[in-house]
């Protein structure tokens, strides 16, 4: 593809971004919830993308929009079909690339490759999920579990904010909250899931690269830590005689952040790619909380994740050495509380493989492979077939905010790297 | 005294705080504040002791309650009176020791005096003041700041969390807000202001002693940091290029702790004393606050008290340092606001003495000179005369709290302590 074609494919992204961020629960911000009327409207505007590509377009019962483009059924992956695809939910006050880029880049695709009028030996289908971001329900990527068959408990009576059961919510949209299982693919039916996305964080830009190659969405651990200590005056107790659970606490943050450090920079090359490891302590609270009180207790959020579950369990357990000596030293107690841990979902090496040669081809440098610290839908899909992720540089690692943004070039190279996988997937096939 | 005469009125002391206590606002718990229907019944109670003592009894317009032993009049020390008391006033859900001892204690001594017919040369006057705690009003220190002339801009509109002023409460209780300043006494007809307290920390339970000497009340600094960093995603953004607010105040309160360690213990023996330093981060607030988002701000209190105004603004500066040094680190913001800085109440080296040769006499022990961390009546009171402070040693350091425990014997030994220190001022008048 020629530099203009790729910018006139970015222009046209961006120009579908800006259709479907106008179309929101709020006037002034971009809000997008699973299941209510801004989703409709939005999975409408994109069915109709879909028929203007000439896809052939359903709903599925969990209320994903699908669109196929036939393959010629010909050679060893006739009857199958290759996925791609995102979500079209978004999360309070929005950008307006997260998740969209994804859908609009596998129309994108269709739309380029019968320009070229080629025909591919399997099946294309372009997917839009309608819950990855969990907002509106404590409940996530209902939509990719049913088309990946790993719903293991639909948990369908959980409610919104408003009392709405998910199973009420889905009826009402057009889904059919008894035939979810019934929509599952079948393994030995798909080629693949890949998903273009912005990479919501700061790497790609700061390496300059408009692309970077998914290894795996991250292991992630989330905790709950409790530091016991012993509440005083703050005028009356020495400091040699205090158990001061915040300044054990303090101590315990830096800990944490250390053990991020070294085991990111340490034992980088290593088969258990620790380099991509993070860990952050996002909330703390000190009781009782008065400025003239030596805090009794504190508690305080871990967060970590890793490319491999077992660099994360390494790293616990690293932190939880070193906040036990802590503890000990001070004379406080710690109690660490497991709120939820995500096992790993890693691209397929064929896959890291086929996206890395085609980034390369694309944008003629090197491919950076990088980890997903944050979740996507290929963590479903993954229990389906091979996945693959390919990230898309954006301006300062925001999002998840109205400031995200990823240029039309960037959007542009994406789509045509998005092509070349595809094309490479077909010659093989 | 025997042991016996220490032992009946430590139990007196005890009966007479019990009858106190059973005087609150709420049926469950002790809270007795400033100007209320409470601090009226027990302003009564305590007049009724004083009268049954032999004392000649008056509310002064700020509502403290004076009760007057005339002396002989006959040396230098004639027409002259010495102050003896505490405060009457509590907290929410107080203990039954904290001021009220005090005031007790004064009552005690006056008995015992008069039971051993003794004639001092000077006036001896017991003192009930009614606000030391400042919960009602957002001011404290009213009674003695009259008594003592200190009282720079009475604030009479502030008011409680009722809207009624200060002005108006005075009034109504029977005070007069017009009379205050009239009620100053003048340095030269007072010897000398002494209380009996509470300790309110755990040195003198650990050193195994009953009775402290306070050397100076606190000097105090209150203020207020902020952290500002860089907020991202807790799975994204690589552990090297963070500027996580909350690690690097993690390490801002560690060398808060350090300088307040470091300080305290360092330097002992030097006329600085720094030794009675301490330093306090009891709030502590990240924001945005949710367990996936590296902090970006982080907003947290610091307490600093030494035994001088010199020490604390040493630590201070030592701080204000090494938070700098850290901040310049890591490349994140920081502001340090001054809430509030008190100087330094110093009791009167001559009444140090006088207090530590009591308390060795009626104990048989070396005496123990420590710091109050805690704010007194004695921060008005030192504006007037030469102050010193006898403390009680409590259980486990503990105040403000329904567990406050001051032992019979204790107390006893300290209404002891007392009788000996005025009769040595007589004896020297």
């Amino acid at each position: 593809m020629t530099a203009a074609e790729i910018k006139a494919i970015g222009e046209r992204a961006e120009a579908m971004l800006d259709a479907l961020a106008s179309i929101s629960a709020e006037p002034d911000r971009l809000t997008r919830l699973y299941l209510t009327e801004e989703h409709r409207r939005a999975a409408r505007l994109v069915a109709e993308w879909m028929r203007a590509a000439g896809l052939r377009v359903r709903m599925d019962a969990a209320g994903t929009v699908h669109g196929l483009l036939p393959g010629s059924n010909k050679g060893p992956s006739a009857g199958k079909r290759l996925l791609v695809g995102s979500h079209i939910d978004t999360v309070v006050d929005a950008g307006r690339y997260d998740g969209t880029l994804g859908v609009v880049a596998g129309i994108l695709a269709v739309e380029e490759l019968r320009r070229r009028g080629i025909v591919l030996p399997f099946a294309l289908e372009v997917l839009a999920f309608g819950d990855e971001e969990g907002v509106r329900f404590p409940k996530t990527l209902l939509g990719s579990s049913v088309v990946s068959g790993s719903l293991r408990d639909p948990m369908l009576d959980l409610t919104d904010a408003d009392g709405v059961t998910i199973r009420a919510a889905l009826a009402a949209f057009g889904g059919d909250p008894d035939a979810l299982e019934a929509e599952a693919y079948r393994p030995e039916d798909v080629l693949g899931f890949i998903e273009v996305h912005i990479e919501q964080g700061p790497v790609l830009e700061q390496l300059g690269l408009p692309l970077g190659v998914v290894t795996s969405i991250a292991s992630q651990g989330r905790y709950r830590l409790t530091v016991k200590g012993e509440a005083g005056h703050a005028g009356t107790v020495p400091m040699a005689t205090r158990r001061d659970a915040l300044a054990a606490a303090a101590e315990m943050v830096l800990a944490i952040e250390a053990v991020g450090m070294i085991q990111s920079i340490g034992r980088t090359g290593d088969d258990v790619r620790t380099e991509t490891l993070v860990a952050t302590v996002g909330e703390i609270k000190a009781l009782p909380g008065a400025s003239n009180v030596i805090p009794g207790e504190v508690r305080f959020s871990l967060d970590i994740r890793a490319g491999t579950d077992r660099a994360r369990e390494e790293a616990v357990a690293e932190v939880r050495r070193r906040i036990d000596e802590i503890a000990g030293r001070r004379g406080v107690a710690v109690r660490i509380e497991t709120v939820h841990e995500k096992v790993v979902a890693a691209s397929a090496p064929e896959m890291v493989e086929r996206i890395a040669g085609a980034v390369e081809a694309v944008t003629g440098s090197p491919s950076h492979r990088l980890m997903s610290g944050a979740g996507h839908d290929g963590q479903a899909m993954v229990h389906l077939a091979p996945i693959g992720m390919i990230f898309v540089r954006c301006r300062g690692g925001i999002s998840h905010n109205p400031a995200e943004y990823a240029s039309p070039e960037d959007m542009g190279i994406a789509v045509a790297a998005l092509v070349e996988t595809i094309l490479g997937l077909g010659a093989e096939s």
